[in-house]
């Protein structure tokens, strides 16, 4: 991508990540019609529909998973931003025609990223709170993904120093927690499901799948303000987010949540996702895991 | 550049503009600083010195000037960024070796935006305050000077639908005038120069240079916060910025400020920095459009 | 009214809007008890009870609607003040006798006002969110309806500026939507409607009888925090105000909202609206609108 | 004033009270410039030059001054509004023709208030902070003066809770002292002059007189953020105000500042101020209030 | 207790007031609950669990209780600090061995608190809000019951001056109602039980039984943002503590809170409450004023 | 200590630590003013003066230096609270008469205190910016030394995590420094000292002093605002504090400072500083340090 793009110059661009379960992507309407969303604000013309661009994602889909082993999923990129910026057209050469958005739509295989979440899914994960707090969404809006997110890279290397394997929970500047940085949030509370309201967040995909999943299991799901207070004394935690789906937090700040290990109801909903796609999750993490160590 | 740089990925990069005078460049060691003083805090390694970083600009510059007319001066870029992210670095073949930060250090000649700046000379320019407020610096912070300023974008874009030709003077949550977006604002009352205090603005070299001028033709020049009242009422205004040096605003949301011209403070500090320099910045510029319109 | 009345040297003034409709008084005891709300928070003394001033009231619309067309309602006033401030007494003689509060009671035809509804009605109206902030109700409470509103007139001075024919659509300092400029917003998303919470708004009268309606034709209503970005993206958007009634918003911020022309929710609720009165809202706007036209 | 001017329905009026000393204006061409500032933004224009303003304001001065006791000086009130509001012009058939701004210039004795003074300068006055908070700056400026102060009023109503007598002071959402209601603060610490920074607060005209008569006197002057413990703990405090000029502030919340009674820089400075103007303005108090007290 | 312990050094103590009602304790269990959720994330280790701490308790109330009229309840009181902090251990020679935290478990009648309530359930009680804002969750949280509570005496002291026998009620910095002093707010409007949100208050345990009876006693029972406005216009308001149970709330600033008399629900909830508890809440509390009387 | 102690109920209890130097303290009188001024505030009565509380200061510095080696200074406590707040008095029998406030003036040596200075000097500190926030002074103020600060502790645990040895730097909600939990903060640049304002601090009789040897070594020192990015960037920072004086920070959140050592205007200010008083700072925890480790 050229360095005058809008998208390098502002961090000005729409993004979507999508994954596929079995080499069908899983919400991709829902995807799409964010991205659709977030350029309507950011007033970039992608130069195509929404229909038009499904079309093309599932010819790109098709054509990278051919031969591919059923067990490595395809994460799926959507970018679209304003394109060269005037005044720099000129500059370069090569690229003095460029007119228009840029428009990026892509997959590869996630083999190394789910080896990755094998972990996630046996042991769960730590967080932290850092001192890096959530941007209000007046400010920069987190429901339109977009890459001005240097905050977000703030708050890991602070989680990192306090716990190099622990991931970040941001705050907002009222203390209510926000979200991971990639990820949403949830408590479990006597048998009920609450996650943030949905202000100072992405409204993630993977966040109203556990909404429609928990209707499914019968039990309650709710938007309220959370504090860390409330996240201490969970019964269980739990992020979502679209590459990994769901994985219990085990510690908030080294304190114990639960029991301190992944909880029944994480598990409950992790089964019932996997049945919803059709692909064992935690079993598909530990395949790849196992095809990546194979690979060397 | 990379689709999964971490420049993109999260508009994580440090970078800074710096210009020539004359084919030298202009407080170059000011820019250099600035840029490691954001790389510090990001915890990005160059991977070289700043001396060594010196260099090989002065080199870039030498092969990049040379057979230019000496008024079509240059804009240096440096960027760096923290490279490739982990997780993505196996999906893109060609790049699986990729290592270590990404560095660009890059030279253009600015007759485009020299060309550009000439009615700036003449007639100013009209501002005005958008919706959009600055962002805390404890948020994202804009003494590092990085990628992530969607908001600047957004801002723009307010302040266009007003005027199509106005520029955006952003405030912040208290209602203090912050900054436009890649220019610091400057009020002349009384024969005083005030800007806004340091904290939620960059602290850029060419306001740093009006403190220098001003201190030579024994004009004050002070830090204080500044509201929209002040601007309204103030005597004269001005944009500092480094590719166009400074340039009156005349309008704020399209009330007159002064006399609603640029104001004689605004050219006696041009002609000092023309002096400074040993360039005419405002025949420099005409020179640039006449070069430019006679190119076609 | 005197200069020196509270009223006008502060401000501080409760009032109400009430209008009829077939000459008879809409909503006239939530009015009336919302203005007696205000006054024991302000602390001024009518010096008549909530009856009697029903009593008056009906008595001033019956002396002011007689004669008059019945297609043209009457708007009626009622302001309270604490009158004349005790320094100023002696000052203008021929009030020095001046005691207690200012009371008016008044009513006028709405020919004109309802002359320039009917676009609202055919092609709804396009809003604009200004810089201006609302104002947290803690330093002025928009529930007290009181005459301390400057900052109304600059928000519909700033939108003006982007659009002349756009209504302002305040923000307040978190990002949340709070209301128009004497108008409170709804939006429609998959069929439910939703509005602000009721903390830095008016709760307006017209408001709740949306609630009414929705609840007799079956349609969820819910208070939660509106971002703009809910805007922009949901179904339909309408404005609520005692003298028009419901007007679809059809643009924020020049993005359609939905189809970009008033959604068939807005009609459902209008075409309630007139049942529940028994006046075609939208057809006495089109009768005044010739009615003036006629009248030159 | 009629009940739909700008001025009643939005509190959206321009003023200024201006005061004379020995039946000639005082500052005069600072209030005006201060008013025209406040129209300037509100984007009223008066149909006269500040100057045409100037003249009359000073014809009216004369004919009311005219025969009246040299010990009783007048006030001079200016307040300028944009007039009738469109939509309501037709209502009210005596003002049918009614157009552009509504300009008062008026004047009038003031032997009461000055009456009601003398005991300001021998006891001094107790304030309070209630808890109303000053409104940013941003929300709605004091620095333009106009009617919309109703939050003046309630934090008036608080003060006089705690104590019938007591004077309120705002404290704004940071804790900073902003102002009185209708009076600006100093405190003496160390023999040193400190009053608040000039954000939040109307920028007074006696407030500047002070920092003159500092000068005059060589006593060093500060703006400074000033919190409550900063008066607890001050040597004396003091509330500037064109009607009255300078009064000692002996209590706070309860607690006395210095010694408890109006200190001797207070003292000093009310002398130079009445050197300045030629009027002893603690004995022109007595008289008044002599004048009054045998008037009945 | 040592002036070196941490909770004198830093109000660095975890604690819980509970009552008895026939000298068996009331909700023991959450409130121990809630201590061991305070010393969690005080990462206070109290060297015991929250069962040996239940029998230690009921120990010493049996031991306490022995002998004493059963019409006098007793107060229990659970604190535990981390103990004497580090440096200072040897500077005190008699306490150079000690180790650990500080637990106290204590009992004592009640008598004297029972009889200081007789006139709360007659007569209700004034509330006034005072300048002191409540701070907010994320910066000392009042769901963690510690000692650091500086800000209620100040706010107690603030009530005091406007009334003698008010009792504070505290908003946050939004303007949103938290809580007494040690004490949860409720309102009555139409019919419906309303409590703020449960981030910047303790979470009461008396709160929460306020919840079991509404739900008992078919009363609906919110949790939403309220505001002073909200308590002026209620039908009824309370406060509940875990000493006195329930209280009503007749004046709000002075200004009357429906009838201005304790309201029929608070008097159906104490009833419900006394039921309960097996305990004629009012008629205990006027037999130890009685008591209390005769004691001299 | 008794547990009904107003200082335990709620942290409510004014104090300061001053030192000896040679067993004669420093800066007494600066000490107990301030404590005057907090208990003023608090509105607790001590009993006694500022000047019989000096007197009896003296007296027991004398009587706890009796025999005590030179080199081994002397903490002095004075803590004051109202005492035993009424509704507990009866409940502890043996304080049923207990009146009044509670007053603790005491001495200790400092022997292990200083003894753990030692490598401050040496080495200097880490420090770390924790998640938790300073508290605005509105909410409680920091320049009443009192001992609700259980935020100092959470920052102290906080900043524990991260390095168990790193001392916490609090941030406020603009994101400016304010304080470590016990110290003022202090940076160099370019030959000049910076620290924060006087706002959300403990104005530090250390901090004075530094004032005054900055003026006496002829080096600037500014109050100004500070922010995370100017320690990063700056030459030298360093804490002062009653107990140990003045420390360098040599690390911020890991990044170091300047050279990231001692730097030398820390010297040159703790050399200045040992003269002052006639004991060298370093030498004496050297001292210490041996004695300490003698003592076993």
């Amino acid at each position: 991508m050229s360095i005058f793009d809008s998208a390098l110059m502002f961090g000005d661009m729409a993004f979507e990540f999508t994954r596929t379960f079995g080499h069908k992507p899983f919400r991709l309407k829902e995807h799409l019609e964010r991205l659709y969303a977030s350029m309507k604000i950011l007033r970039i013309d992608p130069g195509m529909t929404l229909e038009a661009m499904t079309t093309i994602t599932h010819d790109v889909i098709e054509r990278t998973a051919k031969g591919l082993d059923p067990n490595i999923d395809l994460q799926i990129l959507h970018e679209v931003s304003r394109g060269i910026l005037g005044p720099y057209k000129r500059a370069i050469d090569n690229e003095r025609d460029a007119n228009g958005p840029t428009v990026v739509i892509g997959a590869y295989p996630m083999d190394l990223h789910l080896a990755g979440f094998a972990p996630l899914y046996e042991e769960g994960l730590r967080a932290v709170i850092p001192p890096q707090r959530a941007i209000p969404a007046h400010l920069i809006d987190p429901k339109m993904k977009t890459r001005s997110r240097q905050h977000y890279q703030m708050a890991n290397m602070q989680a990192a120093h306090v716990d190099p394997k622990a991931w970040a929970v941001l705050i907002d500047g009222d203390g209510f927690i926000a979200e991971g940085t990639g990820a949403n949030v949830f408590v479990v509370v006597d048998g009920v499901l609450c996650t943030p309201e949905r202000r100072n967040i992405l409204r993630g995909v993977s966040r109203g799948v556990i909404f429609d999943l928990a209707a499914r299991l019968g039990i309650d799901c709710l938007e309220r303000n959370l504090e860390a207070y409330d996240i201490y004394n969970a019964d269980e935690a739990f992020f979502t987010s679209t590459p990994f789906c769901i994985a219990g937090i085990t510690h908030l700040d080294g304190l114990p949540i639960g029991s301190g290990t992944p909880g029944p109801i994480v598990k409950r909903l992790r089964d019932a996702w996997s049945e919803l796609v059709g692909v064992d999750i935690a079993a598909q993490a530990r395949w790849c895991a196992n095809y990546v160590a194979a690979q060397g």
